[in-house]
């Protein structure tokens, strides 16, 4: 910088250096977008940016206050280099081995798709420059987040390499920028990193999948029931029922399905805890999978009530749309009885109030709320509010069956109607987590989660490992 | 650091140093979650760590870079140090007041319940080290949040402490580990401190009882106008009206008076800043902890008027599906009139409008939506749009009466029907309103806002403060 | 600070200072809420502070840890001042122009209302005191901002100024507070610098234009063609329609022109680049200035389907209740089809289905949920769901127009339907959309949007610039 300094602003060496007294010089390599975003960001942080260029004068924009030079000199001028090269181009590196010998060399990197390359870039640039010190970094973010610093989601800075300082280096000009780190281990985790921005909604591969899964055979099933069984039985065509009336009976047991396998987990997790009489021992995989998947089985389900919702809503008008078309002719004249109006609209009432808390439980996971919330209230809304949504849903569904359950009518071809099947689930976590909540069994369940452990012989050796 | 560094590595100094030319080094006691969490995050802003533990070569992982010693060499390798134990073995800190003495101890300790111990863990620690300089911080957040750094919601690090160097000491590290401090004055304020962590939704606690108290009064009241009188009078028995057609009288009226209850002390605090003629002047209590809970009195009459809708939506299914048990007969045969037409159709549409500016409102206030907006712009919603909702929903009741106002047969056992008594505050607030909006009135308060005073002497002596 | 340090707080110095070992001094003039808030950040990102004050002894409370001192010995104090006083006041600073002479001045200073004076507040600043390097900057943010450190939203520093030094400066220690800059250019920008706090959603001008006129002439058409037509033609009065009916035909239409007017610049920049063969071009201002909107365009669109759902859903409770008034004699007794079901039904299930997605895609542009999704997540949403929204909307009204583009008597007074209107932008955008789907087109866009040109002779230039 000290080259560009117009004489009258002297006084200003102070304001610009005083906060970093001797400025730490950082060297990128590369001007492209990444480039660019990357060194204003660092000018900003009060470092001092030389750009290595392979036409130092003719290499389109840089920001000012940036020095450009050749990649020899700019490689010289600092022990940190940013590498914003595609990989393609990597190979000219190679002859800068000598100068970037011992330096750190920052690979930011990404590919157009998984696999296009035998290894990581990473590891290719350790190879070609053994002498340096490569770190993956940065690769997760885009030019924009880089520019404009870290916002809410996009404060992730993801770095793996094998040298330790090397590393530490990295996270400190990180964190300077404004980003989180978390170390992902050796270089050989290279890979793993550079596939992160090829994902699309890892997380909620599998909810999706079970849910299409669930979605089938409900569909299906009721098709069977409701439908074939109408045309063979009573050979009324009743297809177009498949629309509304048989969407209506998937989504709502989907939902609730869905619904209840969120806390099914916790409750499993509960039963473990118990049995081996520790929180210190890690649950099986497919637990933990289970676990972190909960939130969007939760979302999942929530849409999916949500249509149920909206179509209950929807058919009595379709209904009154065709009741415009033709008279139709209800001859069966029960008498008007309490019960009945009871049950109906306490059905409809406690669906309604199950939804508003589903609805609620959906507010408070938008990122943007959960973080508002303290810990505690975010547990409590998510546990209690949870279960009272999963309870008030679930009777919603008993009082849709009523004492239908007793009536041979319904079990068509001997099979079970809809709603009983989706009742299974959620009946079984209930009483689960009732169990639970036993007195005795709160209590020494509460008082292993506060790190109390039963002891018996073959624990020992572990605790004196964890104290 | 310098012991660990190897060799080849010599030319990392400048890199992972020149950040803070010489590190500042800083001291954590105890290595559980919170103190590597903490220790990780301070390595990664560029401090050098030590740790002090009990068995500094059995105390299980710490972050790289971190060294471990026992508690005595590691306080004296550091003018900061941070208590990351818990309360109970503070004891054994009684032993190290020599090497502690002067320092800057940092008490982040929690309780698992309010009024365990008889005073406050930091000034406990204080009394145990009077030579220390001990400040209450960083209690408020998670280790989770103190790893992965500051998000939209746990960014704020509450201090407080006797020592003024000291408390600049810690919220300098604070900011630089990315927190935003908020000085919460001497140690006496630790207690209120450490009761943070403990409570559950206190500013939803007032709304919520108003709520509960307005919806039991105007169940029971209409529970007696409705169901049974109707019972005592003509003997009827609509008991079962409780779930949908009641509650849907309720939601509503409760919903309504929130939403007008969230708009009076705006109204007040204008009167008030009139008749004093000064906006210096604090308001009473009560009117700033009624203002304080706006928010949360508007969002629990967005998920009541929520409720309305969906029981309005479902009132006539669960009705179709009566219709289904018997027939009606309806002997009634009214001519069929334009005014009743535009009033009904008039009446819904008007709800409907309402009831979309009220989730405007709604998603106006989530975080991240009202962070989005400029103070102007937020405002702006905040109370046009509210004011608009707010007269849209009392029209909609007023609609809902229409001429039945006069008709003394509404009157049973001479108590006026719930929407009339759920229309009294929302009325008078958009009179007041209309009061302040008149031109005159207007004018002199929005000169007050920017600040002018009416001059009486017994104001120049506080003006002359505040200059 | 050295000062007020007592004799037992010498161990702190190192805590205090090592941060950054000789603290830069920032001056502030004026003590009021902003030079407050600003200096208590000041202080706590670690840097010493001065106040400058015209009664240094009777100013007000100040943080603690600053020094109040007259403007001369403030100003000389340190290199960089803030200048946080009302313009009206300016004038007293051309006395300190000495002192000032080669600092650095940030003007954070904002106004009232538009073009309140004949130059902008900073550019006047310049012209008082030549000699400084006035910085307009931080006038965007609010006092609370400025104390609590910024959160998701107002991160942003604009700043702009002559001298590169002098933002390079303001820049570092902006980015120290936490903000993110960016940069303006020269002090001409300031005015519109200082215009930013006064606007009022500029970004939905626009589009809230064009919505208002689509409404209006959608109204208005359909109020002839319904209404008038009925009255004149058949001597009908259904004026009361315009409350429900005609609102419920208006809503949709327009929600669906505006939604398919989200893509259509997505597409027609698609032609663009094919057309021109390369992605570096411009696009022309009218249509970055339309892409800039989308999000704005959508949500709208998203807010009327939603009141375009609630009307549907409540016009038939409204017809139940003039249902109640007078007996409806329906003579028409067509024999129930199947296809008639078939097309009622899937009309309200793709309705629904459209809507769902409609909200997901509502919910994908809330900043929290789209700051939480990877790049690719958030444009794989945004475009694919979209584009499924779009066409599920538009089946939707094709389905309710049936076979009813047919029918003559349709075309009252030789205008066609509403929703036909409707339906030609929508079409025209899926078709279009269908086409960049071409496997040819496709390949050749895709490769252009990889950076691949096509070269022509005139073009070759201009690559050599960008490479």
């Amino acid at each position: 910088m000290s080259e560009e300094v117009k004489p009258e602003s002297v006084s200003l060496y102070p304001a610009s250096a005083a906060a970093t007294p001797e400025q730490e010089t950082v060297c990128i390599f590369g001007t492209g977008d990444l480039g660019r975003s990357l060194g204003q960001r660092l000018l900003q942080s009060g470092y001092r940016l030389v750009y290595g260029s392979r036409r130092p004068h003719s290499c389109g924009p840089v920001p000012p206050g940036a020095q450009v030079m050749s990649h020899e000199v700019a490689a010289q001028s600092a022990s940190l280099v940013f590498v914003c090269v595609q990989r393609e181009h990597y190979d000219f590196l190679e002859t800068l081995a000598p100068q970037l010998n011992g330096k750190v060399l920052v690979d930011v990197s990404n590919n157009l798709k998984k696999n296009m390359y035998p290894e990581a870039n990473a590891e290719y640039l350790q190879k070609l420059i053994p002498g340096a010190h490569v770190v993956k970094a940065f690769n997760t973010l885009s030019a924009w987040a880089l520019q404009n610093g870290p916002s809410d989601a996009n404060r992730q800075v993801y770095l793996c390499g094998n040298n330790p300082e090397a590393k530490q280096a990295v996270a400190v000009i990180s964190t300077k920028l404004g980003f989180t780190v978390q170390d992902r281990g050796s270089l050989s985790a290279a890979r793993e990193l550079e596939d992160f921005p090829l994902q699309l909604f890892p997380e909620w591969r599998l909810p999706m999948r079970l849910t299409i899964g669930l979605t089938a055979f409900f569909f299906f099933y009721l098709l069977t029931r409701d439908v074939i069984y109408a045309y063979v039985d009573e050979g009324r065509d009743i297809s177009f029922r498949i629309m509304m009336s048989l969407a209506n009976k998937v989504f709502p047991s989907v939902s609730l399905i869905l619904l209840s396998l969120c806390y099914l987990p916790g409750v499993i997790a509960g039963f473990f805890q118990l049995y081996r009489g520790t929180k210190y021992k890690r649950f099986p995989d497919w637990l933990d999978r289970w676990m972190l998947c909960r939130k969007q089985l939760g979302l999942i389900a929530l849409a999916l009530a949500s249509l149920h919702v909206l179509y209950t809503l929807l058919i009595p008008i379709s209904f009154f749309f065709i009741l415009f078309h033709f008279q139709i002719k209800s001859n069966k004249t029960s008498p008007f009885d309490t019960t009945m109006a009871w049950r109906t609209d306490s059905y409809y009432a406690i669906g309604a109030l199950g939804f508003g808390l589903y609805l609620l439980l959906g507010i408070s996971s938008l990122p943007s709320v959960s973080n508002a919330l303290s810990w505690r209230e975010f547990s409590f809304i998510q546990s209690k509010l949870g279960y009272l949504t999963l309870f008030f849903c679930t009777f919603h569904t008993y009082l849709y069956g009523w004492d239908r359950f007793l009536y041979i009518s319904q079990y068509k071809w001997y099979t079970p109607p809809g709603y009983m099947l989706c009742l299974v689930v959620p009946s079984l976590v209930l009483v689960l987590r009732l169990l639970l909540l036993l007195p005795c069994v709160d209590k020494s369940l509460s008082r292993i989660r506060q790190g109390w452990e039963r002891t018996d012989p073959e624990n020992d050796s572990k605790k004196s490992l964890l104290a």
